[in-house]
């Protein structure tokens, strides 16, 4: 089954919001096996709704617009859907009937206006709304296809989405489910992975399809079958492929972010972490530190900007003419063992480096090195990121948390 | 001049991300006065992407298509314009270069995939990237009609966009022109703005608009007119209001963050900041070090998420069975004065408290003290934030940073 999203709202087409009722409605319509092929996003414009409702029935077999609904003169969806089905709006007592009612427990009197919401085309079904004033409209278009209608309101459509749309669709798709999972990959390049991965890309079912993102790319396979447990039968010969290619570079098969696998492998090693950060800002502290309970496994973070607070804080060595600098091997290497000492913690890890765009203390934009302490356990890394200040600092603690992971997962060497 | 963003790519049909970048560049389209009738989203799949490319072709002045030019087998957006064009991919010795040397700038083998990313269509112009590797297209489609496509990262997309596609729409598109000015309001709950600045609201040209998020709400002030010049007259008696109703609570009428605000607040003063973070895990100080330049005035954050941490690297005073506990005014006041004392800064500022879900040292989520420590100026601040973690993390830092500002501006008294 084919499905198409419509949002109706000119709002949507100048950028004061993003259409995240067409992510959140995509991610459920996959999960009962349906595909969208398309969104399509229309201003409160009568002549374009009928044309991108017109368009989307030529193509699929459900509709689903939301937006313009409301009880405004710009709320013309209704409008639109009877002239594409070459119906009559007709007005329904029982709406009129629950909008007074809905008034009257605000205490407030209602606008005239608010009648159009009890509009309904002709031979359309409508489902009263808990939230909200706007039914829920269910327009049959022909041939099967159904073109369904919810406010843009974000709760008022995922009320309509979960309580009425999606059982509906789950029943008429059959037991047909679209599984997907993706493969978290750090320390290797987009072009790299493809490249490895190169004679799986050619498999229909599951696809393979990749993301990359600063010092991250995601490998997703995509599986179609009459249900979920078949879906995955047919990844799981294809995910363990993948891992076999990529090894220790694959950190999840779960979706989970770095910061999380981090945080499973630190709690299941029993063990503390400290960082030592300098052109990461704390962003890594930051990361770690977003998931509740996170005090279970760390310590803190020195963030130290400036090469007396390296010193004062962390006992790194004060620099000479003649050193070899703050963004260096040593640097990173006293910051680690330093973090290590004053936050009292099982391993510690450190980044030294330059964001950019300018270079510092003779280093171009996007080195960095990361360094790891642990008992018995000293190490480093040295790195050459792309792009802007942004980027490189993602970069910095990717292979960050990469190393710590490794170390907790007992895959580092001493 | 009409516009229409075609976005392409099947993660977002299977709502695996929003559409983010067609809000962005809806929204700079407008300020440039090009209408966006249109937005589409079509999967990596060639006959729907020439499908998409030839209605917006059919309907449009300027279509902008994100995504499908990166370097694996399913980016195809290169092979649906060119069939579109009915052109030849011509490769570009010049890209072709570009692309070596920029792995020869991260040290790494280029996989022969890359290569693709030297194909342009023939009869199209490219744009070589500062960030990423893939070139930006400008394609003639006749009648004057122009498609162009840049990736789909989002830092890639607003860098060609900036660079190319804006001024260049802005010399076809004329003069009409509409602005938007923010005033960026913290320490009022959006509710509180709206009732004081009720008199406004049924303003027409320019409009007013509020937008809450945590810690800080934007009024949105959009006029139309001829001209920038004659927008932003317009705007100006009613921004001048604003402030004036307002006062201190509107850290910037130039929509800079409130970090930002600070920075250019410490530079002007010639003051050096430090920060000691508890619940905020390190976020203040990465929000800090966002822009380059930061080092001029920020010195470091000692992040200290354990009671020993805040001993150890602040000598925060050991709490004691019927002491305050660390969520209290004089364990934030004790941090900010040894975060100035480690880090030898002119000012610091500490923040402490319980970020949630689980209430913390027997205080509820939500609880915050904020304190600002200078020479012969101590003082505090206490916090109750709504929401969820992320939330009252983000309360807190607006407050942290609220208060440097304050005193960076001379607004806080000894």
């Amino acid at each position: 089954m084919r499905a198409e999203i419509v949002g109706v709202g000119t709002e949507l087409l100048l950028g004061q919001i993003a259409n995240t009722n067409a992510q959140w409605m995509s991610e459920r319509l996959a999960e009962i096996g349906v595909d969208v092929m398309h969104h399509q996003v229309v201003g409160d414009n009568l002549g374009r709704i009928v044309d991108a409702f017109r368009l989307a029935l030529s193509r699929s077999d459900v509709v689903i617009s939301t937006g313009g609904l409301g009880p405004t003169q710009d709320d013309i969806t209704r409008d639109a859907i009877a002239e594409v089905l070459g119906v009559p709006l007709v007005r329904h007592p029982e709406i009129e009937e629950m909008l007074r009612a809905r008034f009257r427990s605000f205490r407030r009197e209602m606008p005239e206006n608010n009648l159009l919401q009890a509009d309904v085309p002709e031979g359309a079904r409508y489902v009263l709304p808990e939230r909200g004033t706007a039914p829920g409209l269910v327009c049959p278009a022909g041939d099967g296809r159904v073109l369904y209608a919810v406010a843009g309101v974000p709760s008022e459509m995922r009320e309509m989405m979960l309580g009425t749309i999606l059982p509906e669709l789950h029943d008429r798709a059959g037991s047909a489910a679209i599984v997907s999972r993706v493969l978290r990959v750090t320390g290797l390049a987009e072009s790299k992975v493809a490249e490895l991965l190169g004679d799986l890309f050619v498999l229909t079912n599951p696809t393979v399809a990749y993301l990359a993102s600063a010092g991250e790319v995601k490998v997703r396979l995509t599986a179609k079958a009459a249900s979920t447990t078949g879906a995955n039968a047919l990844i799981d010969p294809v995910a363990r492929e993948v891992e076999a290619i990529l090894g220790a570079h694959v950190f999840t098969s779960s979706d989970e972010d770095l910061e999380q696998v981090v945080a499973r492998a630190l709690r299941g090693r029993g063990a503390t972490l400290a960082c030592a950060e300098s052109l990461t800002g704390g962003g890594l502290a930051e990361r770690l530190t977003a998931a509740e309970g996170a005090s279970d496994y760390f310590r803190g973070s020195a963030v130290v900007y400036t090469a007396d607070a390296k010193h004062d804080l962390l006992g790194v060595r004060r620099q000479t003419i003649d050193g070899p600098g703050v963004v260096s091997e040593e640097c990173a290497r006293e910051m680690a063992a330093g973090a290590r000492r004053v936050f009292r913690s099982d391993v510690a890890v450190s980044l030294t480096g330059v964001a950019g765009p300018d270079p510092h203390d003779g280093k171009a934009p996007g080195e960095v090195w990361v360094a790891l302490d642990a008992e018995g356990l000293a190490t480093a890394r040295h790195l050459h990121s792309p792009g802007d200040r942004a980027t490189v600092v993602r970069w910095a603690e990717q292979a960050a948390l990469d190393l710590v992971r490794r170390w907790a997962e007992g895959r580092l060497e001493a």
